[in-house]
């Protein structure tokens, strides 16, 4: 039933940017794990409410761990910035990660009586480790274009699969548990730091991209799509 | 005549911290390099206007470039973080160089006619590259207090700096050219930026410093304050 | 009756290093851990030549993914070293791994007619992605003893584990098809390598170790010991 | 006169690879900065034996800080390899480097009666903090690509300067106090490590290489040859 209804949710997703920006350049040739991305149990469970309180519970304690790395990664672009103007453009969207998509996940910890200070002592999953490590491997390795690829998904996707599960007719806002997370991904401000992110690469790019390089951002964008995915069983699992 | 005058300005620093923080601990351990900072030639001519125009504008044009890079050693300090709230102490430091440190040197350049895209195809000078790339290799070599105490001379120096020109009799406010230049760094925002920077060092140290490793920080200290006088100098000779 | 057999294993480990020696001091204070990864299934299976054949050539395969990336470590360790003679050493371990240990691995591969380049495209495990990323991040973000504690494991650790099995009556020699993978981490050239990192690392942490940085660095040793019991159990569980 | 026999050089440069190797196309591409560096006043000074031996002196002290900080470069070349094999190259570069070349200046300085730990405690020249610091953040901001280009002009071009000079109408060799540097630079040794950097810089340049991205490598090729040069004007000078 689910999967027959879902099957239309490529009609819903509202594009963060034109066809031939390099994100949706990167999407169309990793069109099957975007899919599996689109598809994944994790968000469709939050989208109707199903999805266990201690799936969520370890999905907010972990995110919070990966945002603290995935940060990190900002902060190496923002080092690796070839301009003033490029690199505010990094710590914008970290202090946007910090300060605002955080919010959410402080609400949810002082709500289950956990501290800041508990939580960087909390254990940190091994698909966390691994997603998380392989970004910021990815942007110390190679240069700035490769680190903003890496860290799209996250900041570019989620936005995505956030405006389209609220217009998915799955999805239950009403009385869900896990409203926030939805309205969180769906906002305008998700899609400001989204749009930012995709002109941000695309002015890297420019000029830079022949087949071949193509090919590595294909692999790292393809990669990156995949941990994500592995993230979100992770917590549905909840494995460390 | 001038170097008697200056003999007094130890008594006008105000000291960003107490006396046992590791700033004030590096700075007693080089004391002669620290009092060749305080003294050079270049800030001294600002303070009482005799600073030859084109040696300014040879330290604005330079200093700008100087600041993208630095600011790359804050950002190189919040990938290094170990936590969220620390990484938040770098990035803000960062932000309060490129949108309002950054502000004197831009109101100078559009004075002068010059755009932020041509200042990034001035040629550096190489006193400039010494310094800078030194900075960057130490942060990226050691941990996030080897990046901070390189970066400190700068953001608390200056300010303690400041506020000694501002409040010594050889300083002349009225009429100065260069009278944005010693209230900017003698203001409260930098002060607060300094208390800032020289907390974070605190903080980041504790419980790590051993004799050995004191030494290894007070190279480096050294060496910042060395290079720092030899960007002045390089800035009244107009060298690139 | 293996479990029994095996609690002996204690008793048969050559040390590296004397009791005072960094590496020792770390191996006590992460006894259980140190305990769990001597105990671990992969190599007493190994031992008695009880282990699934697909089992190793995913060991293999994986293993040889993890090399390249191990070395990109000592890579790291070597661009961090503070004199000519400490690069030295960094550099002669990775070229033991890739000219000497790697033979193993090769002739295997070629055993199973798998080229150089065909590993180069093996899909790569997540347990090796976790391992090896977080052991860059580890070097990357502190400083060359980060890096040397992180590696310590892998070339210091399998040396013990060769050295011990090779002693203990669980082990079958003859007949065993993995007997050369036993007598590789038993023999001379990984003790002398393992002695080597030992020493290096004592040399690097000279004057530098307070309770807190040894607690950091504890951290790091525990989390790499889970690690590679992690790669293990993945090799074991064929999984990717 | 010297100016005038000096003319003649080009005809005596044995190129190092074919005129389409990004090699040769960087060299093109920058032909007066490449004809400063051929003709600059310390190998040619070098060449009659008119260098102070002071000034020889100043060379082989700093040099031999230059190299450490070189290799370092390489072993960064080496963590960003992509493969066994590319890393393998860096590593036997960093090799040659280490224990071939530097035992001319080994050898020198034990004639002169200093320790390689007094070496490591030698001031360092501004001229080289800035040069091999703009190389390793050449190479930590960029890629792999990056690296190579900018420690090129070291590994090969000092070959090609050595193969000519020894060739020149106005080296004398016989008397010659520098014979052993003209030789080690003319050597097969030297020529052999150059061959190895350039066809490693083409096998990493492959597909990438588009004239926006030229002109990046162009830039850094630049800059690194007048750093040279600078270097070398500082040992004539004697400057720290």
């Amino acid at each position: 039933m689910l999967k027959q209804l879902r099957d239309s949710y490529e009609e819903l997703v509202q594009h963060t940017g034109p066809k031939d920006s390099l994100w949706e350049r990167l999407k169309a040739a990793c069109a099957d794990d975007w899919d599996r991305y689109m598809r994944n149990r994790f968000v469709w469970q939050l989208a109707d409410g199903s999805l266990p309180h201690e799936a969520y519970r370890h999905w907010v304690e972990q995110d919070y761990i990966y945002c603290t790395h995935y940060c990190r990664g900002y902060a190496l672009a923002a080092y690796k910035a070839k301009s003033i103007p490029d690199m505010r453009k990094s710590v914008m969207t970290l202090l946007t990660v910090i300060d605002k998509e955080l919010e959410l996940h402080r609400a949810k910890l002082r709500e289950w009586g956990i501290t800041e200070r508990q939580i960087q002592s909390l254990p940190e999953a091994n698909a966390n480790l691994a997603y998380t490590r392989y970004l910021l491997d990815v942007g110390m390795k190679g240069d700035v274009l490769d680190m903003l690829v890496a860290l799209s998904i996250c900041v570019i996707g989620y936005g995505e699969l956030g405006r389209m599960l609220v217009a998915h007719e799955n999805t239950r806002l009403e009385g869900n548990p896990y409203r926030d997370w939805i309205e969180q991904y769906a906002s305008d401000m998700f899609r400001d730091a989204g749009v930012a992110a995709l002109e941000q690469m695309d002015e890297q790019a420019e000029g830079l991209v022949t087949p071949a390089r193509f090919d590595e951002l294909v692999a790292i964008y393809r990669k990156t799509l995949n941990l994500d995915i592995d993230f979100w069983d992770m917590c549905i699992d909840r494995k460390l």
